[in-house]
């Protein structure tokens, strides 16, 4: 079977399951925000408009200043990008042909990304249940590679690792003038803030992804941005093509970057719906990870082979992401979003259901 | 002087020239229609905000469906992208490190993304002030090239070229197993349609590039397509980042797609308003170039170097596209769009007081 490669537009999922897709479901296989997007946006959707006539500032001036101010980080160290998958592209563009060294399981789009710039992966696992971190088998790995590209806190599993750790890989890595390459697209739904972006003027080897598409709701408009040295910010606009991020999404991001109130409130949200969800799926005796954002892995430890588990949920309308291409996974386990209140609830009674049977 | 590689966006062309952006200008820089987005854009506003919240269809499916019936080309013969720029750059990408064919002066995205991507650049030229195409000339040059891009009605002349010449330049390429690539971001603009779209069923060495931008007046948004054999089209879709086009963008295509009526309505304004142009241009005795669409090339034959003429007119508020970057034209013509009624005749005022003291 061929498996979508993302989660979100589930009509491709059911199509590759040979299933139809019900008129009402739960998408639980997108990590976004489930409050949706702040009001802000809806207030200003009319003077947005005005925007689409004209071409968007190619440099995103007005956002970079707005972001360079909240990041304390200098402009020239900005690119705003085409969304969190246009900056990987950018970057493995750079980056063609190297070695590049993966901690699995992560975000697929970084070896789709590189192998379609005729990269070579090198692997490391970070070991399930637990996905700890195992530093010395990185470190010794990281001879043979260009680049290491890390997620944190990590997409799928959800966890967060120790600052500390994260630090002394950027610093392996610079002492063999590699890259590290650190994706932060759902930092902001730590209740610790905990990123490294400030430590783009210490590491001139360290790049920052953010996206703004998922604590701000905006997947539908692409917005993202690097971090770096003003070197590496230069080479990889030279590679991007002119007007990449559209006048929209510049206007959504100028308004979103200051919604602090927002993100506490999304933060606290989610912050208790995951407690919640975790309780319930303790006691009925699932293995989830030790997630600190808006998603988690999921699993039955009951059953060996999960499908029946997936299929389960997709025709009781609830749609998770399968695993089958995060490398290190391979469909052993689930992930789902915390979703609203009201979602997470129905999810619990479909458990309950799956429960009652499997055990 | 470091001149901006395009037009729009004047705040940099002024700065460049130690210029004060005025407050109110005309801007004659960017090729888009003068009438503004259709109508149906505003009305459906609201109902477009409902997609920001979801990942956008990274196949674009329901838009490439309207356009394949639209073009009667296959929808899997096209990849719906990020504006024309981003369809240039995967092209080149495709093209890395061969040596591409350019006849000058023609829109210097082609060279930018080429050169980007380690291509060498030969040149062969359209020579003013007729741009006439010297089939002979571009034939000689193709052994050396990989592949040849072309612009059809050219940007910066207007000038549409006849298609059976065109036809000979596709089949001479195809003879030499290189691709050409057609860039019909105008095409719509002129009065009688000379599409070559659905030539990519005979040739499979052709590429055809469309916008939608500049007929529906929404550069904002970015939207273009490709068009060609499903091979070059599935090589293309394998380096282009994920979701890579926004669901506004995709939005407002399916919108403007089936907008007959007003595409119409803008070709006869256009017709219109260049007639008028024209025959004011001949009058006073500029020289211009004999563009079939939305934008022309100006010149005063009074002086030789037009910097005097082009600053003339920023200080008042007009504001030309240089074409320092165009290879072959090296500042010496101005480009200028068809703008409104109003906004043409104020651009003849101000060639009125030019012309008071420089005959």
């Amino acid at each position: 079977m061929k498996w979508p490669s993302h989660g979100s537009n589930p009509q491709f999922l059911f199509k590759a399951m040979g299933l139809t897709l019900p008129q009402a479901y739960l998408d639980f296989s997108a990590n976004i925000n489930p409050l949706g997007p702040p009001k802000v946006l809806k207030e200003n959707w009319n003077d947005i408009y005005n925007r689409i006539a004209t071409y968007p500032d190619p440099y995103a001036l007005t956002l970079k200043n707005l972001i360079s101010q909240k990041e304390q980080i200098p402009p020239e160290s900005l690119l705003v990008g085409n969304g969190g998958a246009e900056i990987i592209y950018l970057i493995a563009r750079m980056l063609e042909g190297k070695s590049i060294l993966l901690a699995h399981p992560t975000f697929s789009e970084y070896e789709q990304a590189c192998r379609a710039h005729q990269c070579e992966i090198i692997s490391c696992r970070l070991e399930a249940p637990d996905f700890k971190l195992n530093l010395d088998q990185i470190i010794e790995k990281l001879p043979e590679a260009g680049a290491m590209f890390f997620c944190q806190p990590n997409n799928p599993t959800g966890i967060a690792y120790s600052v500390f750790d994260i630090l002394k890989l950027i610093e392996a890595c610079e002492k063999r003038q590699s890259l590290f390459i650190l994706d932060e697209a759902f930092y902001d739904f730590l209740t610790e803030k905990q990123s490294l972006i400030t430590y783009i003027n210490e590491f001139s080897n360290l790049i920052i992804i953010r996206s703004l598409t998922k604590m701000f709701a905006i997947p539908g408009l692409r917005l993202g941005y690097a971090a770096a040295h003003p070197d590496i910010i230069a080479r990889l606009q030279s590679l991007q093509p002119h007007w990449s991020t559209n006048a929209v999404a510049i206007a959504a991001g100028e308004l979103c970057i200051k919604e602090e109130a927002f993100i506490r409130e999304t933060k606290d949200y989610i912050s208790r719906e995951r407690e919640t969800l975790f309780t319930y799926l303790k006691k009925q005796k699932f293995r989830f990870t030790a997630s600190k954002v808006n998603f988690y892995l999921l699993q039955d430890p009951y059953i060996e082979d999960q499908f029946p588990f997936f299929e389960f949920l997709l025709r009781h309308s609830i749609i998770p992401r399968h695993t089958f291409n995060f490398a290190g996974l391979s469909g052993k386990w689930l992930r789902l979003a915390v979703r609203s209140s009201e979602e997470n609830r129905r999810l619990m009674e479909v458990l309950d259901r799956w429960r009652m049977h499997h055990h």
